[in-house]
C-alpha cells in the first residue's frame, strides 16, 4: 500500500498523493553554458525524464535560469547552497521548485524572505540530509539524518512554509532505506528517493535499484532519481526500468533475455544488441523475450508480444508463447525486425502517439 | 533477522543456517569444450566466483565433468533437464550438487536411483520453478510457482532424500519476491535466489539487485546469482557488489563517487576508470571516495579510508575525512595511486593476502 503523501505541483508535474511516480535527473554541464546545458536536457527529455535539477553555484548560473526555462519542456529545479541571494535570484528567473537547507542560512531574515516568494510563486522547496556517509553506526546515522530531515522542515514550519518535498540520501543503502521508513512515519510530505555518491553505473543501479527499489515496494517515495557518475540519460533509462519492475510504470521495450548457457545455440547477446540499437528510442510498452532454446524459450515467454529463439540454422519468431513463424536463421532478425516495427506502429497508433515523439 | 535454513555442503561451501552467502554463476561455454569451460571457470574463479554450474545437455557433457574438476577449484553444479541418465553420469563423475526437477522425470524408479546415489555422494539437488513469464496474473503465478516447488521437493521428499536448495525464478520481479517470501514460510530448506530471463547487463542489475536484494534484506536467500545474458564475470561482480551493500559481505574496493554536477571541476569519470583500471581486482575491502568539489568532498566522503578531490589546479588527498595531502592537480593521480597501493599493501599483510591472491 503506498504511503499517503501530500499533494504537490513542480512545473505541470504533480507529485505526492496517489500520482504517477516521475523520474527526475541532474544536468552535469556547467550551467553557465546555456546552450550546453539546454542540449543536455533535451537529451534527458528524449530519453524521458520528467523533472530536471541543475546546480546554481553563482549568480551568472541564476542569471541563466530563464533562457534555459525558455528553450526546455520539462519543470527546473535549481541546486542552491548556502547563499540565500542565489535561491532568491533562482525563484525570480523562473524555478519551479529549489533545492536548499534552510540550517545552512542563518540569518531567519532570509529564509522569511525565500520562503515568502516561493509561497507567493507556487513552488516547493525541497530539503534533505544526504550525508555521504556519516562517521556513525548506521543505527545512530538513521536518527542522525532524520533529526536532520526533521529541523530543515522545523525551520521553514517555523515561517509557515509547508509546500516542502523531503529527501534522505546516504551512499549507504541500508542507512538510506531505513531513515526514510523512519521519516515516512512521521511526516506526510512527499519523498524524494536516491542513493547518494552511488558512483559509476554499475555500482549505482545496482545500489540505487536496491535501495530506492526496496521503498518503492513499502509504497514508501513519490519521485525518484538515480545518481550516476556518467552519462545523465543513463540515470533516466535505469529510472524507467526500475519502476516498470515494480510494475509502477510502462515505457518502451521491456527485453527478457535468457543468461545463455551450454544450451545456447543462438548469439542471444547480438540480437539483444541489435533490437537496443534498433528500438531503443521505442516509446510504447512491448515485452520481447530473446531466448537460446527451442525448447524451453516460447514456453518460459509465454507472456512476451513477441519473442525469437533459434539453432541449428533455423530461427522461430513467436507470440504470446505460441510459435509465429519458422524462417531460416539467417534471415531470423530481418523477418523479426520487420514483425516487430508492426507491432509498435500499431501500439502508437492505438495510444496516438507521433513518430516525432521518438 | 535472517531465516532460519536448514545447513547443506556444495563440496567444500556450506549454505544455509548462518553461513555466508556464497555467490554463484553459470558458464557460457559450450561445456563440450572442456578447456574453454575451465578456462572461463578461471576467470570466474579469480572474480571471487564460488560456486559455478555448468550445462549437460548430452552425455559427451557429463563425460567432460572429471575433467573440468581436475582443473578448478570451486564446486561444479550440473544442471540437467529431463534425462535422468544425465544425472546419474553427472553425480558419478564428480558433480557437487545437481539441479534438475523430479517432476520432470516420470518412472519413479530413476528418481529413486538418482537420490539414492545423491544422499551416497552426500550431494544436494536444487529443485525449482522458474517459469521466465506466466501467463497468470501476479497473485496466481506467484501461488502457481509455490505450488510447483512444493510438487518437486514432495517427489524427492517421497524417495526419502531431504538434501534439498530450492529456488524460485521469474523474470517478474515482484513475483519473485512474493513467491519467495511464501515458501520461505512453508519450508526450511536453503534458498537460491535469482532473477531469470533477467537481460542484459544493465537491465539485470536493476532487476536482480531489487529482487535478490529486497528478499535478502528481509533475511531470506542463502546463495544467489545474477543472471546476466553477457560475460558471467559480470555476474559475480554485481553479486559481491550487492552483498556489500546489504553489508553481508566485504571484498575489494567500494567506490563511492559523485554523479557530478555543474560544481564538479575535476573529471571524475576518469579518475573511478583509472582507479578501477589499476585496482579493480584487489581483495581486500577498502572504502575510496573521488569526489568533485574541495568543499563538501572530504565530509561527505568522513569513512572513506582514502579520498581524492580537487578543483582550481589543485588536488587533495583526504583520509577518513581528512586533509592529508595537497597536490599539484596534474599530480592528483599518481600521487593518489601510491598512497592507495601502499593501504592495499598494508591491508594484504594484515589479512595475510598474497600478492598471488590478485
Amino acid at each position: 500500500m503506498r504511503r499517503k503523501s501530500r499533494e504537490t505541483r513542480i512545473g505541470d508535474i504533480l507529485i505526492g498523493g496517489s500520482h504517477t511516480i516521475p523520474v527526475q535527473s541532474m544536468t552535469k554541464t556547467d550551467t553557465h553554458n546555456v546552450w550546453e546545458t539546454i542540449s543536455e536536457i533535451h537529451r534527458l527529455e528524449e530519453a524521458g525524464c520528467e523533472i530536471v535539477r541543475i546546480a546554481i553555484p553563482d549568480m551568472e548560473a541564476a542569471e541563466s535560469i530563464s533562457k534555459i526555462k525558455k528553450e526546455v519542456h520539462i519543470p527546473i529545479v535549481c541546486d542552491i547552497h548556502f547563499d540565500p541571494r542565489l535561491a532568491i535570484a533562482s525563484i525570480e528567473k523562473g524555478a519551479d521548485k529549489i533545492r536548499l537547507n534552510p540550517s545552512n542560512i542563518t540569518e531567519e531574515g532570509w529564509i522569511k524572505k525565500i520562503a515568502s516568494l516561493a509561497k507567493e510563486r507556487g513552488i516547493p522547496i525541497r530539503v534533505g540530509a544526504n550525508i555521504g556517509s556519516l562517521k556513525q553506526k548506521p543505527k545512530s546515522a538513521v536518527d542522525a539524518l532524520v533529526d536532520g530531515v526533521l529541523e530543515e522542515v522545523r525551520i521553514l514550519e517555523g515561517v509557515g512554509f509547508s509546500n516542502i518535498v523531503i529527501s534522505i540520501k546516504s551512499s549507504d543503502v541500508l542507512v538510506t532505506i531505513s531513515a526514510n521508513e523512519k521519516i515516512a512515519s512521521l511526516i506526510e510530505y512527499p519523498i524524494h528517493l536516491g542513493i547518494t555518491e552511488a558512483g559509476v553505473k554499475d555500482d549505482s543501479l545496482i545500489k540505487s535499484s536496491l535501495g530506492i527499489g526496496y521503498l518503492l515496494r513499502e509504497g514508501i517515495g513519490d519521485t525518484i532519481r538515480f545518481s550516476i557518475t556518467g552519462d545523465p540519460v543513463e540515470e533516466v533509462k535505469a529510472g524507467f526500468t526500475l519502476l516498470r519492475s515494480l510494475g509502477l510504470r510502462k515505457r518502451g521495450l521491456e527485453i527478457i533475455s535468457c543468461p545463455t548457457c551450454g544450451r545456447a545455440e543462438i548469439d542471444i547477446l547480438g540480437l539483444v544488441r541489435k533490437t537496443q540499437r534498433d528500438f531503443g528510442n521505442v516509446v510504447v510498452p512491448l515485452k520481447v523475450a530473446i531466448m537460446g532454446c527451442v525448447v524451453n524459450g516460447p514456453g518460459e515467454a509465454r507472456d512476451a508480444d513477441i519473442g525469437i529463439t533459434g539453432g541449428n540454422g533455423v530461427g522461430v519468431i513467436f507470440k504470446k508463447g505460441k510459435v509465429f513463424k519458422t524462417v531460416k536463421e539467417n534471415s531470423l532478425y530481418r523477418v523479426f525486425k520487420h514483425e516487430l516495427q508492426k507491432l509498435v506502429s500499431k501500439e502508437e497508433k492505438s495510444l496516438n502517439i507521433s513518430d516525432s515523439f521518438r
